[in-house]
Formats: C-alpha cells, structure tokens, sequence
C-alpha cells in the first residue's frame, strides 16, 4: 500500500479572497500579528499497490485532471510506504 | 516571522462523501489501485513576530475556534521560523 499526501494550493499571484476572510476575523478576534492565510486543500489517497513508478504516473494525471485547476492552483504531493 | 501549517482533517469516524466523490471519479477514469480518499484543509498562516510560544497558544485558539469544528475534525500544526 501507498500513501499519497497532496497539496492542491493557489499559485501565489491568484487572490485567496477566503483566505483574506479568515484573516480579518482572526484579526476581529485579536490575533493582531497575523499577517497572511492561505486555504489551501490537501488530499490523502491510498493505493493498493506498491508499484511506486506506477502510482506517481497516475498522481501526475489525477493531479492535472481531476483534482487541481491548472490556471490557478498548483499541486505537490509526498508518498508514504506502509503496511 | 513564523510560518504555520495547519491541517484541518476528517476524523477517521467521520463518512468524507467528498473524498468518496473523487473515489469514484477516480475508479471511473481507470485509476483502479485507489482504495481511499479524503479531502481536507491545508491552512498557512504568517505571523509577524518571532515568539514561538505566543504563536502557538495563538494557533491553539485559532483552531479550536475559527478553523475545525471540534465534533467532526482534528487539527495538527507545523511551525516553521523563516526570514
């Protein structure tokens, strides 16, 4: 089995308008010394394989197609061998 | 400055019905070996100000308040010290 932990984030010239939220509330609350929030989504898939070349070749595409906007988001991600 | 990671995640009890979404959309374009998805939030906040300590007690509430809510996620956070 593999683990894939993804990181679906905003390129950092596109405007995180919920992120821009979450920080004026925080700032609402009292957390004067936060400067900037990000939202971004992360994503855990498990692979019932442990053919490691094979599940970056499908990360690499599900990664294009289905679960980042190219124009604006950008994608990592890190594989976790496991039992 | 100090850079936070924060990870706003499902709690294993918890049905993801978006993860199971991207599950089955995967199955549909072919990705076979996927046995599990879950969606969750990645979070970076920037602080403007070097006091670990006062960070996270800040992160602490910030999480238990704004961020998760405490039925249905959990929250694990990173801090990073940069320039």
């Amino acid at each position: 089995m593999i683990k894939a932990k993804v990181y679906i984030t905003l390129k950092p010239s596109v405007l995180d308008p919920q992120g821009k939220v979450v920080m004026n509330t925080l700032h609402t609350l009292g957390h004067a010394s936060v400067s900037e929030v990000r939202v971004s989504k992360f994503i855990e898939i498990k692979f019932d394989t442990d053919n490691e070349v094979e599940v970056r070749e499908s990360l690499e595409k599900i990664c294009d197609k289905v679960l980042a906007n190219p124009n604006t988001e950008a994608y990592s991600y890190e594989l976790e061998t496991g039992n």
